[in-house]
Parts: structure tokens; C-alpha cells; sequence
């Protein structure tokens, strides 16, 4: 059992009508706001209208930069941390989801550098330092509003790279599951999936761990999938929309891991479809998650199998070990292809295998991922293979 | 669904040797150090040696307090708060279980007005400020590493009253499982219970709230009644001190709480039994638990009990509700009763009913307990003679 240290100091309003907690929050770090979100979808739904009130109610400076694209690009970054230098911002807020957040986090750490943020990226420059960032989420899936990381794309290289830094940890967050009532179905979806892979990348681990956090993780997942449809269903499902939107910040904000150092084999590999086909992360996920299981189950990851399968869908508990844990494995994928209804092939996608062997170089940076059962390049190219 | 706000900012070295972080964490709030602990059990088992070691080796000056009892008393409070004005004190570092932090965290209150401390209990004097809190815990049971509560005695007034405030919260927690081997069986028992009450009176309620904080809530239940047996059979089981030492730091910092308003009900209860008696809290607790849970138990009540005995207990779900709500309240004391091997009723213990009508009174503050099932005096005064 590993030691950790435990410290998420993010401060989180949850709940609706919130925002009026925003222009004082905003103030406590200064006068100028730099207000980052991605299409038209805040403007019309009113939210962008009540942000800006609430910030000019404070008399505070209002600078703004839009356009961030989902798979946010390194392009967005460079011009979020000029206008800070440029303009001298004090704070940022970031309205939107994970894209809007992870590039906003960026654009912080790279107010404070005189070097390209890329660099942050593509060589782990040093992250000392961001301006305060707070955020207001409109889409539960990445968990970016409580955790410190984010994945910037780079069109240029088509890489697609995740970082973790403890500065460019969210201040304050809003959280208000009415802001995702406007996520359609299919987002819905994805969103839920990118949740549960947060949780099955630490929860599938050969690190023993306490076992209390398994049985949140468990938790976790069964309100998830208990509640995804019931949003995909009906929208302003307060109820679910607020399940939803509270697991995911604690899918990856950091609890559940414990003393467990992190295993991340499904989001390495779905970054490289991401990055080169520019499709939905969440969708990458559903596909690539059960090929996974079914390449890593053996009988050193059986019993976890097992324990996933009986406690998170009810498998039961008496029948012959890989039965249960290939019984579970089908029930994620029902779950995935069937209720939620998303495509279970990357045929189905537009994808085929002619980038197969690049990309499961670029997953593992070609040495062996470690994790729950450590993967080669080549075992990467069978899963994708799997996923066809 | 009421809304909330989730903030705590508590930073948690959990697991064994992170005392050599010590030195740098207290430094970071001055140089002048107040260090409190209970009895002689941290000189026995070498701890003070390790953290005074670790307080030289940084150059930082030491001041002392020790003497701290069970139940703490507000004259150990006041004694603090007196040394911390007169030195000057910069930090406190509380060594010990629930009671030694309790009272430490009135006193670094204390430290900063100019009145009695007692009258942060007596008339909830403002506390506005506090002196920044370090602690190494030694007994998983108050939670009092991660929440910002405390309550202290007045033997002369007779009175045993907790007061929550955010400047009383613990800036770095130290989580050392080893530090919980020299617990003997019967505090593990009573940690135990403290834990599964702090759950308890958040999940009985009837505020409509999340139902993934209700699946945490269960998992916590589960992992304590799992482990607590182990830890007294194997006081030096390291996985089992470690899910009960994180387990009751969750049980209480608030996360499972969500938008509940907390319906204390147990707790004032049982705050009159140990002010009169100085029982053991948890001990008081486990008597009262299950009485309370067959007194509050009605058609109104009802399916919350069914929850908790078919998720925790794993009750039969197809059993009659009303049986199958017994069934977990018997379970529960088979737990408290039979498993950990608590006395089950006040007249083993010595108590009679003599004080019952005058500690009823003073449980409910004269008025009626709000909560699962609201109780005025009469309920209370009821519930204490099903304990006889």
C-alpha cells in the first residue's frame, strides 16, 4: 500500500443559481478577467448574458477569448496567455466544458512563462506557477473543474498530450446541473463514458490499495450508468444532470487513486484516435474500453474482473470466475453500444488500420505503458485491431 | 436538492515515515510552535520523540501543553489559548485522537479574541480567526483531522457542546495507520461506532439528496464494519488501520453531507451521557444508536431503513420492508454488540434513570431536534429509557 498525499483545495458552489457568489469569488483575485468559452452554445442558452452581469455588477475589467474547439487546440492556448501578458489579466474564468477548461489551464501556466506553452506539452517545461483560474462547468465528463490537468491537441503534429500541475488547479468552480440540461444526448453519452474510463484507468490496478476507495469507485460507477440514460431521456433531469455532473469531478479529481499510482492505458490509446480523426473522446472510450478488458483480462486480473462484475452490475457472485468477469465485460459493452447507443466499431467511425502501427507507437512512446498489464506497441496495435 | 458549497482545503499526508514533512509544513506558518497532546501514550510509543525530533531538526522553537483528557475540557482550552498570547505562538501541532484536536482548535480560536473561550460553546461568540492547526492523528474515530467541528466539556456547568467554523479547520494532516496499533481493542470498538454515527446522521434524512453520496456513505459503513473487527484482533493489521483511518476522515469532512442539512440526533443524545457520566463517546453512541433507530422507525421512515439494510447488511431486498428494515437495525447491533463487544444498555454501565428528564431537555435545547424524525423531549427522554 502506497503513502500519497491527499489536497484539493478547489472551493465548489453546487447547485442552482450560484452565480451570484461569482463577481465576489472573482474579486478576491483581482480586477481584470480574462472570460475563455468555446461556440455560441453559453450565448444561447442566457448563461454567457448572467456571467457577464455578474462580472460587470462587480465592476470588474472584462476581456474575452472564444472559439475554443473540443480537443482544444494549442493555437487557442497561445492566444489566451497573450491577451493575459497583454492585458495584464488577474484571473481567468472558464465557462464551458473540459475543452474550455483544460486550454483556460494552459493559457494560466503560459501567462506566466516567456516561453511557447507547446513546450509545456511537448518537453514537461516546468509548471511553477498560473494565474487563479475559475471556471463555470456546462458539461459533466472530464472533471477538469477540480482537477489540475488538461490535453491540448496540436494540429501541426497531431499530437495530443495530457499534463498534471498542481498551479492551474481550479480556484472555484460553479457547478450548476441546470448549465448541462442543453448537453444532447449523444454528449450526454460520451461524457459518461470518459467518466467511467476516469474511474476504471485507476480502479483496474495492481497496486493494492484501501479498499474503501474501491467500493466509492463502485459507487461511482453505478451512479453513472444509473443515471446517464435518465439524462439522455429527459434532459432537464435535475436529479440525474446533478449525479452526473458530481461524479465526474470525483471520477479524476484524485480521491478515488488513494496511494494508487495512476495506470492510464485506455486514454493514452484513445488520445492518438483522437488526435489524428478529431473524434469525440468519450466515443474513443466506449470502443476502445471493452477490447481492453477483453485483451487484459488473464489470470493475474481475473479477480478484479470478477469484483467489477458483481459489484458494479450485479453479476452473480457464484458463477465460475471468467465467466463473471466476461459477463461483466458484456454488460460495460451493453451498456456502452446498446443504452447509451453509441457506435461500437471504429469501421462504423470512418477509421481503419492504416495508422494503426504510428499510433500505438505514439500511445506508448515506444516503450511498454505500465498498468494494470503492461502494454507494448504491439499490444496497442491488437487492441486496435480488436476495435475494427 | 438543496445546494452547497464543498470546500476543504486540508492537505492529508496519509500513510507511514511522511513525518519527515513535518518540519517544512509547520515552517510554512512561523517558527513558534505549540505542541498538544493528551497522556503519556505518545511518549510510550516513541511518536513524541519522532515529532519533537522533527520540530528541532527544522529550528523551530516549542512550546508544550499535554494533559488533554477524553472528553476534553474547556480548561486545557483556556491554558492554550493563555500560552499561544503569551509566546506568541504561530502554528499548534495536536498530537493524538479526536480530543486532543477538539481542544486544540478552540484554543488556536482562543488565541485570537479577548474573551473566555468557553464563550465560542456558551452563546456562540463569533470565531472569526484562528491560529493555522497541524495534525498527527493517533485514534481514526472524531474525524477531527478534516473538519472544521470540536466539542468540549464543562464539568462545572456540566455541559458538552460542539461548535463547527471554518477557521478551525486543520491546514495539514498528518495519517500515519502505524500511529493507530497502540489503540486497544475497546477504543477501536468505540472508534468504530463513532464513525458509523457521524454516517449515520447524515444518511437518515429526509432532504432529497444525491444518490451517489448515499452509495459513498454505504461503502464507508461497509469498510468499517469489515475492518474494525480485524484491527482489534490484529491491532497491527496495516490495511485495516488504514481504511479505518481514512474512512473516518470521510465519514465527517463533509463531502457525503452534499445539500443535507445535518440532522444531529444521536450525537446531542449522547453528548449528555458522556457531559454527566464521561463515558466513552462511542460507547454512548452504540447503546443509543439502535434504540433511536427503532424509535424513529415508521411508515415515513420506513424505506430509508429498508436502504441501509439491504445495501450495508445485505438484507434480503424481497423481504416484507417492515422486516427487512428490523433486520439491518438487529444486524446493527449484532455488530455493536456481539462483533466489537460493546455493553448494550446504560444500566451496565451504571447509568439510571435519574437525570434522564433534565439531560433529555438539554439534548434538544429545550426545543425540538429537527432531523429524520423530528424529536422533542419527551422522544428523547423515551429513547434513553429503551437504553436502561
Amino acid at each position: 500500500m502506497n503513502n500519497f498525499v491527499y489536497e484539493i483545495p478547489t472551493k465548489v458552489y453546487f447547485g442552482e443559481n450560484q452565480l451570484s457568489h461569482l463577481g465576489p469569488e472573482l474579486s478576491r483575485f483581482g480586477k481584470r478577467v480574462l472570460l475563455t468559452y468555446g461556440g455560441g452554445s453559453i450565448k444561447k442558452s442566457g448563461l454567457y448574458d448572467r456571467v457577464v452581469a455578474e462580472i460587470e455588477a462587480a465592476g470588474l475589467t472584462l476581456f474575452e477569448l472564444s472559439g475554443i474547439a473540443p480537443n482544444p487546440h494549442i493555437g487557442s492556448v497561445r492566444e489566451g496567455a497573450k491577451i493575459c501578458k497583454e492585458e495584464r489579466v488577474d484571473v481567468l474564468l472558464a465557462v464551458g466544458g473540459g475543452s474550455t477548461l483544460d486550454a483556460t489551464k494552459f493559457m494560466a501556466a503560459g501567462a506566466c512563462v516567456d516561453f511557447d506553452p507547446w513546450r509545456f506539452l511537448s518537453e514537461e517545461a516546468p509548471i511553477e506557477r498560473a494565474l487563479p483560474i475559475v471556471t463555470v462547468l456546462t458539461h459533466a465528463a472530464a472533471g477538469s473543474e477540480m482537477d489540475c490537468g488538461g490535453v491540448i491537441s496540436n494540429p501541426e503534429t497531431q499530437d495530443k498530450i495530457g499534463r498534471m500541475a498542481p498551479p492551474m488547479l481550479p480556484k472555484v468552480s460553479f457547478l450548476d446541473p441546470a448549465n448541462t440540461y442543453s448537453v444532447g444526448a449523444y454528449q450526454t453519452a460520451c461524457g459518461a463514458v470518459d467518466m467511467i474510463s476516469h474511474i476504471v484507468e485507476v480502479y483496474f490496478n495492481r497496486d493494492q490499495d484501501l479498499q474503501m476507495l474501491d467500493g466509492v469507485m463502485e459507487s461511482l460507477m453505478k451512479t453513472i450508468i444509473h443515471y446517464a440514460p435518465i439524462a439522455m431521456d429527459q434532459p432537464d433531469h435535475y436529479e440525474a444532470r446533478a449525479n452526473l455532473m458530481w461524479a465526474s469531478s470525483w471520477a479524476i479529481n484524485g480521491f478515488v487513486n488513494g496511494g494508487k499510482r495512476q495506470a492510464w492505458s485506455c486514454h493514452p490509446m484513445e488520445h492518438e484516435l483522437s488526435a489524428l480523426y478529431d473524434i469525440t473522446h468519450g466515443l474513443g472510450l466506449a470502443i476502445l474500453t471493452p477490447r481492453w478488458m477483453e485483451y487484459t483480462l488473464d489470470e493475474g486480473t481475473l479477480s478484479k474482473f470478477v469484483q467489477f462484475g458483481v459489484n458494479v452490475f450485479g453479476v452473480d457472485a457464484s458463477l465460475p470466475p471468467r465467466d463473471a468477469a466476461k459477463r461483466g465485460i458484456e454488460l460495460l459493452s451493453g451498456f456502452f453500444f446498446e443504452t447509451l447507443g453509441l457506435k461500437s466499431r471504429l469501421g462504423e467511425i470512418g477509421i481503419d488500420d492504416r495508422h494503426f502501427a504510428l499510433m500505438a507507437k505514439k500511445a506508448c512512446g515506444g516503450v511498454t505503458l505500465p498498468g494494470f498489464k503492461p502494454l507494448n506497441q504491439d499490444d496497442i496495435e491488437k487492441i486496435y485491431r480488436m476495435c475494427l
